[in-house]
């Protein structure tokens, strides 16, 4: 099961009732955070989910709202006694950002690995889950993010007996490795599982005009977390001007790109009451929620659900 | 009157219920801040404090839980239309942290200027009111602050009679000014004003093990914050080994100091409920008092207490 918490919903700057945006996720062991701005961590700490785990930490981009919580972040990691390595991806300037950031958290127990992206699209493998960054449209360069979980075929008995592969190779197999036997014969695993079913996908994206590497990722997605800056269509001009996106816009894409659930978040603190739009916006699409500090999910495989 | 509020009374690390270590003052329109770490700014929005009249802000030293928030409140400064310059106040360094703090607040609408101390006491002079910075005893450069309102004499009509003061100067020499008359003679403002008066004074002190400047600069203190890092006696020796100041440490300081009061402050995460401890505490300083976030107290010159 993936875990998903959004810690935060803000944008600018932290007020006393809601955090900035961050989105926190638990898979297998592993914990993967996207954003970490001003409070990101007393955030962390009030879901209670443990700092030690997080493996990866996901930049959109280096406005402050969005990175400013990484120091004392990376101190809190050192006091949960982390010695093993941590990631950080982000666009293009990521380890020069980071560095001069650390000017105030020089000592810390665990290396850091730092993951500059420079491509529309890439993937950062993490072993039983995996992160795809697709390049949006924002006054800088700036990211969104998918984590991903695979889920493999049924084990097929009858297609491992049509490929003729000896039972005691089935097991290791059906795990996904690949077989070379004494006589040289090679066996893969997709010889004995049928079609790859169903997998987890949840999508974050923030700080961004529509654009179409939003459609194609938040297609079909379990769960897509998308900007919703503005409700008052007043506000457009101001969305557009400053690269923003309305709830609106992000209802539309979510709706045509047939996301199983929306969540809306990066409100503009001077958007107090989110909910005055809602209705709105449900008739655009209709499964829109809206983010809350703390709105959590569990996704699980299907078959699990029954 | 001196308007004060503990913003925060963490250390270390900010806590789902309680912020970090920082005092926010306001005198005469001006308004100052001591320390700033990660989540300050949320503190004082809750305060319901504006931001705008933020004028010096002062840095204990650059442990991040007393800096982490700067990027963050530079750029709320901005976002509220400020243009004045700001002074940042702290130990030598602080250029060099704060221009690598910048790298995700680099464009803000007022100039910055610095005061770097060096020296074992050093004045701030603000106009109106001014900060002394006193060097204290951590692991690191680290400093203490007062912030002081003076009190002239009365007008003493005697006084001003004796030195044969013409009436027409008697105002101006009241406000503090020194007169050259045409003919050459020179009036002070002391020639007409009676002993100076009782002003106003705040002591901020943290990160640091008993000093005797402290003991100088929290003597006769209308409000003496001081850390009280731990209540246990069994953590002394982590208190001594990290240059922190216990509890009772603080106490023995405000009640040989004579201040008027004494706030405690810098709670360790460790430090779940600091009350158990007060009873302790007030067997050695009798007005001693847990400081909490928001805690707040206006200091007025006496006859204004009436």
């Amino acid at each position: 099961m993936l875990e998903l918490c959004l810690i935060g919903c803000g944008g600018m700057m932290p007020l006393p009732y809601r955090r900035l945006t961050s989105l926190m996720a638990r898979y297998n062991g592993s914990s993967i955070l996207i954003d970490c701005g001003e409070g990101t961590q007393i955030g962390i700490k009030q879901k209670g989910w443990s700092f030690k785990p997080i493996d990866v930490i996901c930049f959109t981009h280096y406005h402050a709202d969005h990175i400013s919580g990484l120091p004392g972040l990376l101190l809190t990691l050192g006091n949960a006694d982390r010695t093993e390595p941590i990631l950080l991806v982000g666009p293009k300037g990521l380890v020069h950002v980071v560095d001069s950031l650390r000017v105030i958290a020089p000592d810390l127990p665990y290396p850091i690995l730092f993951r500059e992206l420079e491509e529309q699209e890439e993937r950062i493998d993490m072993g039983s889950y995996y992160i795809e960054a697709f390049r949006v449209n924002h006054n800088v360069t700036c990211y969104g993010y998918a984590i991903c979980v695979d889920r493999a075929g049924r084990f097929d008995v009858d297609r491992a007996k049509t490929h003729e592969i000896p039972m005691k190779y089935w097991s290791r197999l059906q795990k996904g490795e690949t077989i070379e036997t004494p006589e040289g014969i090679t066996y893969t695993s997709d010889m004995v599982l049928g079609p790859a079913r169903k997998g987890l996908k949840c999508v974050y994206t923030t700080d961004t005009r529509p654009a179409k590497f939003i459609y194609k990722y938040a297609s079909q997605a379990d769960l897509f977390i998308c900007e919703g800056m503005y409700g008052n269509p007043e506000k457009k001009e101001k969305a557009m001007l400053n690269r923003h996106m309305m709830m609106s816009e992000a209802a539309k894409i979510a709706n045509k790109a047939q996301a199983k659930r929306l969540w809306l978040t990066h409100y503009s603190p001077s958007l107090a009451y989110p909910e005055e739009y809602l209705e709105g916006i449900r008739k655009i699409c209709p499964f829109a929620e809206l983010g809350k500090d703390g709105k959590s999910l569990t996704l699980r495989f299907e078959e699990e659900d029954s």
